[in-house]
C-alpha cells in the first residue's frame, strides 16, 4: 500500500491527457453521426418529453396529500392542516398540469396510427384531466385507508397501522399504482408507468398502472411480485413475494395488445409466495387460497384450497462439512 | 412529429387554466373532509413522528463510521482518522438522539394497550440507548468483519474484500440489519424497521431487525430474500438469492405477534437460490445443505443434503422457430 | 394523544445530554481502536477511492449520450445536439478520466498476487481506455438501438418503442451491463461492478459486468434476474423475471475464479420466469424453450421446448372462508 494519498488534480497537464483532448472533436462528430443513424434512440426536433423526475416528485407530494403528517410536513394540526394542504395541492396541481400535458402533446406528435388518440387542445384537456383527479382523491384516499387497515391486520410483525404507513413496501406500491390507474383510465400516456415503474424501482413490486385492485389490499414482503395490465382484483386479497399474475405466452407481443391476457382473482383469496397464476381467463374463486410455489393456468372454483403435490424430497448425508471434487459433481440434484 | 418544441410556460392564461383554479378551494376543502374522515391515514395534533429521510442519513454515516475511508470521507490516515471519525460520531449522536426521542414520544403517545410499553423521560432514554449502542458498535464491527471475509471467499466474481464493501448489496443488507438489530434489542419502535425496509428497497433483501444472525453470514445476489422476524442463524451460513425464511399460515396475522413463527438455521448451513423454510418449530441441522427452489416445512437432522426429486421434464420439437396460432395454447404445460 | 407537538430542539441542555457528550471521547477512542484492530474494514494511508456517487453520475450522463432528448437537455434539435452532447462529453471524460485512474491506482497499490496486474502509469492508461471506450460507443448504442426494438415488439402493454426508453427497468439494466461491459473488456477493476450494481439496485436485475450480451436481447419485468458472469447469450434471446443464469455448487468459492461457470444461450431462445440454468457446460440450443420454473444443469437440443411434467395439484374445500385452529397445521402441504 502507498502511504500517501495520491493528489486528484494533477491530471490536467499529462501528454495522455492532451491527446485525449485533442480527439474530443473526432469523438462528438462520431457520436453525432450515430445519433443521426439511429433515430429510435434520439427525441431531436420533438415536442419536450415528460419529465420522469418530476413525475417522482408528484408522487412524493401526493404521498403527504394521502397520509398528511406521515412525510414531509410535521405539525400539522387541525387549526393549520386546511392552509399546508392547500399550499401543496396548488404545487401539486401545476406539476401535474405541466407533466400531462407534455404527455398529451408527446401522444399527438407521435406517427398517426389506429392506436393514437389525438386531443385537439392538449391544455384544456391537461386541466380538465387534473380537474378529475382531484375529484377522485377521497375515494381513493378511502380505499387506502382500507390497505392499511389489511396490512396491520394480516402481518403479526406489524405493531401499529402507522408502522405500515411509514415502512410497509407493499402499502408503497399499492398506493403509487392506485394513483397511476386513476391516470391510466383517463388514458394519459406514459405518466402512469413512470409512476409505477418508480414504485417497482423502490419494492421489486411490478403493477402495471393497467390492474384493478380491490379493497383492502394486502403485499406482504412483495419482492418479485408482478401484476399485469388486465389484472383484476376482488377485495381482501392477500398475496406474498414472488407471486405472478400473468399471460400466457407472452412471446406473440404487439398481437395480443388490449385482449384481457391477466388473471381474475375473486374476494378473499389468499396467494402464497412465488405462485405464478396465467392467463386472461383463469379465474381464481372467492375464498380460494393458492399455495406456494403453485404454477396455474387454469380457473379455480370457490372455496377451494389449491397445492402441489410435494414433491419427494432426497436426504443424503454430506461428509460432515469436508466436501472433496467429486461433491461438487453430485451437488444438484435437483 | 412536430418540429418546433414546444413552449414550457404558456399555461398561465388559458381558460382551463383559470377554470381549474377557480376550483381550487373546493379540491381542498374536499381533500380536508377526507382527512378528518379517515383518521387511520392522518397524523395531525400529534407529537412529531420520525423522518425517515434523517434515519437513512443516518444509515449512510454509520456505513461511513464502520468502513472508515471506502465511503464518504476520503484521504484517511492513521494521523487523522481519530479527528475525522470524531465528527461523525458527534453528528451521529445528535440524529440519533433526536430520531430515538422522536420513536419513543411517538409510542408514549399511542393509544394505551397491553402492548404498548411508555417510557417516563424520553430524553433521558434517548440518551441512554445513543450510550449503549455505541458502546457496542466495536463488536458489530467485528461481526462485520467476518462477513467481508466469507463474502470474498465464497464469491469466484471476487477480486478482493475491498470489493464486496464497494459493491456487494448482500454484505449491504447484512450491515444495515446488524444496525438495526442493536435498535431492535433495545425495543426503539419503528426506526429499525425503517433501517431494514431502506436495505430492502435498495437490494431486494428483506432482513426483519429482529431476526438473529449469526457470524460470517453471507447472501449471494440476494433479490427476493426474506428472513423473518424470529429467525435464528447460526455462524457460516450461506443463502443465494430468492431464500425465503418465513411463517406457517402468516394469513392468523396479529394473533400469533411475539411467538417464535420462522425457522433455525444452525451453523455451516448453504441455502440454494430458491429455496423456502417455513415454520418457528423447523430446525436446519449443521452442515446441512439445502436444494435450489426446495420447500421444506419439517426440521432437517445435520449433515443432511436436501434436494427435491427432479421434476420429470419434457422436451418437444418447436417447428424451427416458426410458431403458428396453435401453439399459443399449448405452450405452457408446466 | 398529545394535543401539542413536541418541540424538536429542547435537548440541548438535560442531564443525561451532558452525561452523553462528557462520554464521547472514550466513544471515539474505541471505535478508533476497533479501527485499527480490523484492518479489512478501513481504507487508511491508501489511495483514494473509486467514488460510487460519481460513477452513478457518470452511468446518469451516458444515458443522456445513449438517449439524447429522452433524459436530461431537454430541447435538442439537429442544430444543437454537436454542442450538447459535447457539452457532456467533455463532462464524462472528466469523469471518467479521474475514476479510472483511482481503480487503476487501487489496484496497483494492492498486495502483490498472481492476479493483480499493474499499470506502469496510471494516468496515461485512463486516458487511453477513456478514449477507446468513446470509440466502442456508436457501436454500443447501435446494439441498443436493437433492443429498444425487441423490447416495443415483444411486450403487448408498449405503446410505443420510447416507453421502453423511459420506463423499462429490462432496458435500462441492460443499458448499465452493455457500457460496464466495455470497462469489463478494458479490465478496468471496481468501476464495472459498481456500475451494474447500480443498475440491480434499481431494477433487482443482477447481471454481472462480465457477462456476453447479445444483439436484441429483451428482459421483461426482470425483478429476481441473475446472470452470472461468464455467461454467453446469443441474438433474440427472451428472458422474464427471476430467471437465474448460474452456477452449479457455488461453495467452492475463490476456487474457481476465472473459469467458464454459468451457461451457453443460443440465439432465439425464450426462458420463461423462474426458471434456473446452471452450469459452464450447459448450452441452450438454438430455438430452445424452456418453460416457467424449469431447473436445468444440462444441456437442451436446438428447437426444443423443455417444460417440467406438471405436479399434481391437490384440491380441497376450505371451510367456506372460516378457518379454525385445526387449519393452521394443515394449510401448507407444498
Amino acid at each position: 500500500m502507498t502511504a500517501h494519498p495520491s493528489p486528484s488534480n494533477g491530471s490536467a497537464n499529462s501528454a495522455a491527457r492532451i491527446e485525449l483532448n485533442a480527439r474530443l472533436p473526432e469523438v462528438v462528430k462520431s457520436l453525432v453521426q450515430s445519433v443521426h443513424d439511429l433515430p429510435t434512440l434520439q427525441h431531436l426536433n420533438r415536442v419536450t418529453p415528460p419529465s420522469r423526475d418530476v413525475i417522482i416528485d408528484i408522487v412524493k407530494r401526493l404521498r403527504q396529500l394521502t397520509f398528511p403528517g406521515f412525510f414531509g410536513i410535521s405539525g400539522l394540526t387541525t387549526e393549520n392542516v386546511a392552509f399546508r394542504l392547500g399550499d401543496l395541492v396548488i404545487e401539486v396541481t401545476e406539476q401535474l398540469f405541466e407533466q400531462i400535458r407534455c404527455c398529451l402533446r408527446y401522444r399527438n406528435a407521435l406517427p398517426d396510427t389506429e392506436k393514437t388518440q389525438k386531443c385537439p387542445d392538449c391544455d384544456a384537456e391537461a386541466n380538465r384531466l387534473v380537474g378529475i383527479f382531484f375529484d377522485r382523491l377521497p375515494a381513493v384516499r378511502e380505499m387506502l385507508a382500507a390497505d392499511v387497515y389489511a396490512a396491520f391486520q394480516s402481518d403479526p410483525a406489524a405493531q401499529s397501522p402507522d408502522e405500515t404507513i411509514f415502512c410497509y413496501p407493499g402499502l408503497f406500491a399499492i398506493f403509487v399504482q392506485r394513483m397511476a390507474h386513476e391516470f391510466y383510465k383517463l388514458q394519459v400516456p406514459l405518466l402512469p408507468r413512470i409512476m409505477t415503474e418508480y414504485a417497482h424501482s423502490l419494492t421489486g413490486i411490478d403493477i402495471h398502472p393497467g390492474a384493478k385492485l380491490g379493497r383492502s389490499f394486502f403485499i406482504d414482503h412483495g419482492t418479485g411480485v408482478v401484476i399485469g395490465e388486465t389484472t383484476e382484483i376482488g377485495s381482501n386479497v392477500k398475496i406474498y413475494q414472488g407471486v405472478t399474475l400473468g399471460a400466457v405466452a407472452p412471446q406473440y407481443g404487439q398481437q395480443l395488445r388490449g385482449s384481457k391476457r391477466h388473471p381474475t382473482i375473486e374476494d378473499d383469496v389468499i396467494i402464497y409466495s412465488g405462485a405464478t397464476i396465467l392467463g386472461g381467463e383463469t379465474v381464481i374463486g372467492h375464498g380460494a387460497l393458492i399455495g406456494g410455489n403453485v404454477f396455474i393456468t387454469q380457473s379455480v372454483p370457490p372455496y377451494n384450497r389449491v397445492t402441489a403435490e410435494p414433491p419427494k424430497l432426497k436426504y443424503r448425508e454430506r461428509r460432515h462439512g469436508k466436501m472433496n471434487q467429486q461433491d461438487i459433481l453430485t451437488d444438484f440434484q435437483i
